[in-house]
């Protein structure tokens, strides 16, 4: 079966995707029996395409590649680079599925949900790696595509393409989940891990950390705790039936620990980690997030470097931790392949 | 949905699967659509029992809790307690889903194998949680099953109800599995945790393994390898595509490994773990079962007592580590719940 996708936004998680369709195009179809067709594209920044037959991959890779403009796309036929706002693209294409991947505004989640709304109000299916209309409006969002009979689905939101909602709507059906806990933060987690196993202080550790690209400028939605906060919120609504919002949870990030605070827990056989926790308690869920000192014989205590990792606590099977890349284009962009090969799996 | 279901052995692992279809039997409805109703079981020791309209399984726990024979079922009508070989339940019983849950014979496979092949050309989906069949004659019954229409399952041979085949089959989907690594017997892992942090010798770990539970009189189905080596054969040939033997396996298992050498081990920053490996190369699969030492950076060294975990390397995601259960009444249950809950996800 032939899946028509429309790109909002085409930057890093959006090129991502673009290559393993590209790559994977005849492993796709033989194993699976999937096919894609990107027929539109919507980027504020690198401009648009709206090609009924099919964009040429290779093509829109090298034009994007060379830091270029989507009306360089050399195939274009007249009209089909014309500038288009995401809204109208949505409304115009006649696309299956659209892939959200825009940037992360927790604060409004806009205008992420502005063409998350358009789009199951048009018939399509909605896959997104973009936290923000995850963290507020995850239900709403759910109703409206179920109301279609359509799906939201978000991978690509927590741990990149490490499947966490895979798992609890697959593996773990039938439980219930009483408890999460989270490494959901790959850049404190390296810098942690740096201030360990080389003794650097936080600073340093925090200048490599954007020296090598795992964090960026402004670091601050990362060190102070934000952005693990969007994703034990989406965790807690999505898994745990809660409805928290994100002022809900209390926040520390990691900027106040020294490396004396990292020696002396070593010393006495605990290791920092940025931990996200969310509880099933009586009146809903509680969640926080919060630096720990976890025992060494805890499964997130052995988690470096960048990586990230998630226990839940079930019912019947008790603790199941996976852990495995937490960022990274191809792992984004595999997050919302593989949210659409689910669609393709449950059409 | 309602899934009429029979049940091949009733031990352990049946009983525990009972246990979860009675408890969790609103939840599963209101929240999946999946509704069951068993009506038929067959045990060699306990008995039979062929009870169309639906067995009373707070009735049967009770019988089978303690230790009596199915014969004693009080609702049973006249016949429907009959005595009954289980290939002639397979053949009697109209039900759409057998679950096949007799021991383990890793050099035949019999008569597990028998009963699979039995209930696929009787049109009967099947879930096991029995290695045989699944080591020595995966690709055979999995084509049957296509033939008929019909779905084989195996989550339950592998680290019982922590999903690995889910893993690979939907959050993973579209990934190459490149290699495995797994610790895949908890006996032999509670072992080598307590010769480590209790300095216990070998001897002495293994009476308190058998003293709780987690190893057998006869321990060395455990202790020597094979029930790690028909994991890893399992995993080669379902995950990888491999068609591998048990004969082809190279393993050793870790009765000749002494306090001395995990506390020489220890001192050098490693720790020791039976590990099943399977790697692709060029000829095919290539796999082992032996001790070895770990990095303690390995996602693997930081599992103790008698947790399981698997780490899957894969041409997207990079490695990918899931940590559970291994074994146990409601886990390995779980694991034949979930795969009926697929069965019902994909029909």
């Amino acid at each position: 079966m032939e899946y028509r996708i429309g790109l909002v936004g085409c930057g890093t998680v959006g090129q991502g995707l673009l290559e393993i369709l590209d790559k994977k195009r005849e492993f796709l179809r033989d194993a699976y029996g999937f096919e894609s067709r990107v027929v539109a594209i919507s980027d504020k920044i690198r401009g648009s395409l709206l090609v009924p037959e099919g964009i040429d991959i290779p093509a829109v890779l090298g034009v994007l590649g060379r830091g270029g403009n989507l009306a360089d796309y050399p195939k274009a036929a007249p009209g089909q680079a014309e500038p288009l706002d995401p809204l109208d693209m949505i409304e115009k294409t006649d696309a299956g599925i659209i892939a959200e991947l825009t940037y992360t505004n927790i604060q409004t989640a806009e205008p992420a949900t502005s063409y998350i709304r358009k789009a199951l109000r048009t018939g399509k299916h909605v896959v997104t790696s973009n936290k923000g209309p995850a963290a507020l409006y995850y239900r709403e969002l759910q109703d409206l595509a179920r109301k279609n009979g359509l799906q939201f689905r978000i991978e690509g939101t927590v741990m990149s393409g490490t499947p966490v909602f895979h798992l609890a709507e697959s593996g773990l059906a039938g439980n219930h989940v009483l408890e999460a806990q989270g490494i959901l933060n790959g850049t404190t987690n390296f810098i942690l891990s740096k201030m360990e196993t080389e003794g650097m202080e936080y600073a340093a550790a925090l200048k490599l950390a954007q020296e090598l690209g795992y964090a960026e400028a402004d670091p601050t939605a990362d060190v102070e705790g934000f952005d693990a906060l969007a994703k034990i919120v989406i965790l807690s609504n999505v898994l745990m039936d809660g409805s928290l919002k994100t002022s809900d949870v209390p926040r520390k990030g990691i900027s106040s620990i020294s490396k004396a605070d990292v020696a002396a827990a070593k010393k006495a056989g605990y290791r920092y980690k940025l931990i996200a926790h969310a509880k099933k308690e009586a009146g809903g869920v509680v969640a926080s997030v919060s630096p720990q000192k976890l025992p060494l014989s805890d499964p997130l205590a052995g988690v470096m470097g960048a990586q990230n990792a998630l226990s839940l606590q079930t019912d019947l099977m008790g603790k199941v931790t996976i852990q495995g890349a937490g960022a990274g284009k191809t792992e984004t962009g595999f997050a919302i392949l593989s949210d659409m090969l689910a669609i393709h799996r449950c059409r």
